[in-house]
């Protein structure tokens, strides 16, 4: 039954107001409950002369791609094995986690560590999901992992999840959960 | 430096509330960065006999609990072994998938499979996370397991995370990955 | 798909706020033939102290009742022969027009017209209504009059329609049509 | 004192938007008798990208004629004999009563019934009255009829009045009464 | 923490509205001392068709200029002698009041009175207070004169405050106190 | 036209409230010159509940007495000599301008040069001006003074303007126009 209405300074481009609407439409649909058809979401464009704060003009600056689309770009550019794309994607204090509570702050690292791992990984993605939040945003994304273990056989549909969170369009830190050992251990037994 | 007003028919309660607030807010933060400070969010209240949809009165129903409050509850019940207090909180399909591809569709199952793994395991959440959504909730915790081995020896501090999907106040599915299989190759090695 | 908004000085009584918003949602549809659900029709009332026009408060006086409440209040009146009654609903310049173009500006008038034409005339109504107007509104009832013929035989189903101007709470004119005489002409055919 | 505030998908034409205000203006005005220059009507146009009920985008179908204007060109296509235009405005079930308990469903029974009554007939309209409404329009139009009488004999200001219902942009019933009859039998009498 | 939002038939310019948003801010951090960066002010502008009171279009006349600006063009055509301008400017009944509770009607008077106080005098304008007001603004100004006294010698830094009052447009009174006199008699001890 | 509407946390008491309102219906008028009548001001108070920025509910603080009242209580204590009570409204680096350039910062400054100049003064107000500003907020009062000069001769109707500076509840500073120095000037020619 809500009617949610949003005043903006004009200028968002039509993906950014999308995000937003979809956003309040789906905070007010896991809140309340509400049938889909009685939640009402509408943007207020006012022109930037229009519109003061404290006396003051605001000119709003682009905000930065969706987080679920920066992880995307991260994890393309891991999964080519362009370093410096995917670096340029990551805040200065970058941390990542992995099964066995590894921990990297340098690709370098992790790819170091990964190598006697498996030959290659490749990953397909199930599903992102984004959470909102007021210091960061939160990216999950799980699927299946494929590719070779370091004796050339392959492997596929081992489940894995990551989670990102992001902060000012940077990835701030990755924790990574997955399946590998407990496939290296049934192979074992 | 949005401004979001939702108009709501008066009767929820001020956690409600509060959750459409926060809601609102984190997803205007994350969606454009605006400084926080430059987002305002109001819920108006209106009296049921003030609002019409279709030229009929609406009579809100009390929303279910928060996505996130379900899953603590299912949690809680789970590690006390209150098996029925868990399964009221389950949708009739609702499905499990553990590390290595397990998949259960009762608790019974499930706990048969765990039995052998460990005497007994409990967890320590460092965070839960809830993704909105029209259709349904999405609750992610994360954290450490600590627990006995089979043979009586403790062990602790190793990473799971669980995914749930939230619908209607109950719990749709149930996707677990954790570190249990890296720790015992480790100890193994 | 409209949300029709509107501010009102507290204090009116929840019938009053009744007809608003059923009339703001009746024009909605019949203007945009909008799917009903999608018209959302709400009354926000502020305190007479956080309301000015030209820097005046403003103190709502009590509406009259519905313009169809007149009407019926007046049809109900002079069916049971209540002068007086009837008479208070009345502007001072009321005038009526029958059938055959007669027209009379007292009740007296009317009442000595109608005498040699039935012994008594009752009235069904199938159906009243109401246009909302600027100036004034127009009421419309039509359904069945019943009664006896000057010879004592009686009659019924005989489709009749009033049109009446209401203004301030008072009928302005009233305009009758109805089928007494082509009842007549086929009696006598 | 009241303000009305509509929000609208853009894309309305000017003349729907004017039929909106005036209702709105007019249900005010009707209901709480306020003062004229004390009702305030406004539409607020957002764009289509900017709106979503039940995070969906909505494209608002323009709306049919308005009712009066559909009635006026069925009576002005039943004056010039122009059937086809005539029906192209008719609900599949479009019935008619006329006086004397006259029912018809198509218009060549109606024609019928009139050929003997009157050689032609026209009509000058005084006034067109449209009742809003959830379900369907009811406009009503009343004036005075001229014509022939079989014989040829010219007769004029006998009053009449028809009232249409009107859904979808088609009528669905007609009623008719006029003064036909009252004034025949003042020529016998 | 308010959120001021006015709503104007489109048309107005931009330093129009901007004196609005400026003077809603003002007023609310005068009376509220709320932080400014909490004070939020918009303004809507909605198209002239969609815009009505008592059910009339309105057709915004374009605003004078401020009250501010037609009092320094007043006083830049005194201090340049051009009568004719500065009368432009005055309403039928402006009055001036001068120390020494000296009265003028005319311009030609005020010139006479002091053509014996100085030959020429000057003003320096440290600040301009726009008094708000539903009947009129008022506007203040001070600052320091300078000029020539009878017999030559020059002076300045001598302190000065006018007050008009402002109405459709035109000056309505005009008010002064200054040091003159204090100056004189300093001279003369 | 334009409609003013504000959003407030509840809890401002009306005095605060209608201040808002008068505030903004003279700012629109002054600068649209708009009809009163077709000036709408609505408070909208929302429960503090209801209300966040930047995701924080705010608690709004009492604002301070109006600044008026402020100089009004201000010149009560001086006129009685109750230094303890006016001092207690002013800024720590409050400071006086007066006829003649004369500059304190202490009230017992200005008493003792005001001393050999008269016995005793009191003023009338004609009028009070408040300037509202987003910095501070300015307010002239102007009037007539009476009292006795020192050798005991009477005065009265010489007229002064005073101009205060206000912010945060306390006078920041003053300036003073009169026509002393011209009376006497006047009595000693």
């Amino acid at each position: 039954m809500p009617v949610i209405r949003v005043t903006l300074i004009e200028g968002y481009d039509e993906a950014v107001r999308d995000r937003l609407l979809e956003g309040y439409s789906a905070v007010t649909r896991t809140v309340l409950e509400a049938a889909p058809d009685g939640i009402t979401a509408v943007i207020d464009e006012v022109k930037q002369s229009n519109y003061r704060r404290g006396n003051q003009r605001k000119s709003p600056k682009a905000p930065p791609p969706a987080p679920e689309q920066i992880v995307r770009e991260y994890l393309a550019a891991m999964e080519r094995r362009d370093l410096a794309a995917a670096k340029a994607l990551l805040a200065p204090d970058f941390s990542m986690l992995f099964p066995g509570a590894a921990k990297f702050s340098q690709l370098e690292e992790l790819i170091a560590w990964a190598k006697p791992r498996y030959r290659f990984v490749g990953k397909t993605y199930e599903r992102y999901d984004t959470v909102p939040g007021m210091d960061e945003a939160v990216v999950y994304c799980y699927g299946a992992l494929h590719g070779e273990w370091p004796d050339g056989t392959p492997f596929s549909g081992i489940r894995f999840i990551d989670r990102f969170t992001v902060k000012g369009g940077l990835l701030q830190d990755q924790k990574v959960w997955n399946d590998l050992d407990a496939v290296l251990r049934a192979q074992q037994a």
